[in-house]
């Protein structure tokens, strides 16, 4: 029933410490692992609770061989990312029991003819595909998506229920779009005419790579006349507002409610805490770190991490601080007032 | 056609004051009401514009009790909490004029041949529910809604319209579902390994208590390997986050834009307030109150509110106000000097 | 193949400099405009751009005729406000290529008996409407929407796919409601009884005036017992959270993530930036502009623009400024005590 050690070991990698014979049939957490699971030890700090753990196996990293080895009983697979080999194990027992949709297309979709899906594609009820859109092969459009005109799903990727993804976008392979995405709707593009707005035509796609990630209720708009970008690797989670012509570079990641403004580029590797949000027209490097809740009115040229968010207090302390706050140019000038008085007090001396 | 005094009560509860033959067809705010409408007062600072009703009567607390019975010619209903009583007789107008829909499988739905569905249950045109889920009694389910595999939607809880709940996700009775409302997408798990990202199976569930109601376009992540848990009675309201393994305590309320980051554990009976953001792996205890557009890093571990945004003011004072802070280190590093040559002074003088 | 300067004079005024009869095909921006595009300056910095484009002809203002007629070859179209020109001529060539959904009901969508769609209209497939609705002529409804009973849809009206427009709302003439937007959900209103929720029926509307924009996944809810009111050529962008019995006046604009708590009143011709968030019970003059990232707890009563976000740092000086900030009390009372030594200083020299 179980996988062989040796097996994992064989697929992954990393050095087997104990029986190659010995089968875990899946992964728990150090404190919930049981004699039939593997475990992982990503994090040094929690040692202690490694060694307690009734793991069967547990993956860890060199830095915690002394340790482990003398106090742990189970096998031990060292690798140097942990964590990232707990990924892969863990998709490896994921796909065991994954139930993938079949191959086909639902009865109760509408597929238009001129539409291209490949036979190996699923498309499920109640899915919508319009005229010369191209679904690659192994696709899974889940049920209720909508796919507009001539858009185009690359190989492997997948539509999770209730996505709607506009006519001319592109998606490249292996992505996932969760549900209720919506990729390419217009950019809130207008001219403002004596305090009446016009609309711009949104006439630009949005253009995304390969092991793309959308979150659930995110917003990707298309460009107004360029494209909007997101590249290779980029893992957006739910609730994300990207604007019209943003350009994200490859592996860029951002947490939730993030929004990102028109017209802004962000580099390769960046980071993005929840909520953080991001003005139009600006730049940020490769490598930036953005915490949580933080906006960013301008460029950011020096890689590193960066914050701004007031601090939270006891209501009625914050209150005190925050008419300080407000107050601190009268807290300068006094400031400045004394500085005056005790030159003063001090030449005359 | 309306409704008797006496019947309110009798359901009710209350001390009535007036006629109990007097009939009332439905509630209006006390400045619309008229001859036919029964108001409230929940606030003693609306004193005066309940003094000055024309509602046919009126429900009050007792601490009001004097004042109204001297100058208010209306019926009265005293209670303890007015505005509860508000929402029921609400309620029960509601019900005499909302239609719900009928039982049964509109013929567009799209139902697998193991999913059981009790008979008295909706299932609305457009809705796909897949093998094993479980749809109890009294249940509406909006049109156009997905229902994964081996999902439990409990008595009389209601999805309306183009709602997506993933496999296996539970929700207990009395549970509302507003459109749009996307639970068990996958959680936001990924390990880094040289920069790209890995995922992580997101292998556990969404499991949400009675009671509960579930915003428009708010999005619940189901749990990486344990559970994301939602107690019984939650409010979220509309396009909330809710990352995955995190844990809401019973009667906790989240108003619209909140977001709260994985694993982390919220008390019972707990408030944020509109776009308040909570960071990951953090705790918060019971009867915690976050005001609107707080950030919280850290975990509270006392009952109380909690505040943290910048004071908002016209631009150019903020533009002062906030090149200060920024500069707070060098201000304060004046003082210093200040307190180092005042002292000189004093002891020199 | 491509339209003539002189038609588009006549179309939409200006003063063309230059041959009538010269084609143009489309739009671009200044840099990649070539021979058959119209290219555009409105914002007379860009003045060098512009006389390096290649585009075929500009549209400029009367403010860079002098430099435009010495050192632009092409053609030129002069008229006061150039954006709000170009944005005219990009609707009309997208009319020349854009291909409008055919009037009727798609064979997939289910119309109640007493709905009424008129004969112009387009219902694509998986759409419900329930009994009662008025679709008006020349309206577009999306692949998988749904609309509630009675709701009214007026002329020209866009629903792009999986909108859901709940019962009684009504939304005017040329309005555009996106991907995911949810119309009309109930507001988030309960009373609190020993520390439980009881849900207070929410019977009002949603009513929008004529050119409205709704965002893809944007939120309206309806009243609690009056209607949420949108003005004309109100302009929401996406993910927006519009709470119960919320006003906003006529011409209005709001970024995305912005959220609006219950029964504030919003002004004509304000604008509000991404992830503005708005208290309830508030009021908003007209011609007020709130900057991005900033919560506004207080009715602001003089038009201008209003700012508050915490300034970004990189993280270690954030942190410095924070604890100076939590600290303000103490460096104001330092402060006082300075003042009072260095005034006894000075009288007793």
């Amino acid at each position: 029933m179980g996988t062989r050690l040796a097996e994992l070991v064989e697929r992954f990698g990393g050095q087997l410490a104990g029986d190659p014979d010995l089968e875990v049939s899946g992964i728990a957490p150090l404190a919930d692992a049981g004699a039939s699971h593997l475990s992982f030890l990503s994090n040094s700090k929690l040692r202690a609770q490694a060694l307690a753990s009734r793991a069967a196996a547990l993956i860890h990293s060199p830095a915690d061989e002394e340790a482990l080895a003398a106090g742990f009983a189970g096998a031990r697979i060292v690798t140097k990312n942990p964590y990232a080999y707990f990924a892969r194990v863990a998709q490896y027992f994921f796909s065991l029991t994954e139930v993938r949709p079949a191959p086909g297309i639902h009865p109760n979709a509408v597929v238009a003819a001129g539409a291209q899906v490949d036979p190996s594609a699923h498309v499920g009820p109640f899915v919508t595909i319009e005229e010369g859109a191209r679904i690659g092969a192994g696709v899974v459009i889940g049920a209720g998506c909508f796919i507009g005109r001539d858009a185009v799903i690359g190989e492997d990727t997948r539509l999770f229920p209730n996505v709607t993804f506009h006519a001319q976008c592109v998606i490249g392979k292996r992505g996932v779009l969760h549900s209720g995405a919506v990729i390419g709707t217009d950019g809130f593009g207008f001219a403002n005419e004596g305090g009446v707005y016009i609309k711009i035509p949104q006439t630009g796609r949005v253009v995304m790579g390969d092991d793309v990630d959308i979150g659930a209720n995110t917003t990707v708009d298309r460009g107004a006349l360029a494209d909007t970008v997101i590249g290779n690797g980029v893992k957006l989670d739910n609730l994300i507002q990207i604007a019209h012509n943003v350009e994200i570079g490859d592996h860029t990641a951002m947490a939730g409610c993030v929004g990102v403004a028109g017209s802004t580029k962000i580099g390769k590797h960046c980071m993005f805490g929840g909520a953080a949000m991001i003005n139009g027209h600006i730049e940020i490097v490769d490598n930036v770190y953005v915490t949580a809740a933080t906006m960013v009115p301008n460029s950011i040229r020096e890689a590193g991490q960066y914050t701004g968010f007031f601090p939270v207090a006891p209501n009625k302390e914050w209150e005190r601080a925050a008419v300080l706050v407000r107050n601190l140019e009268k807290m300068r000038d006094k400031m400045r007032e004394l500085e005056k008085q005790v030159k003063a007090l001090t030449e005359t001396k």
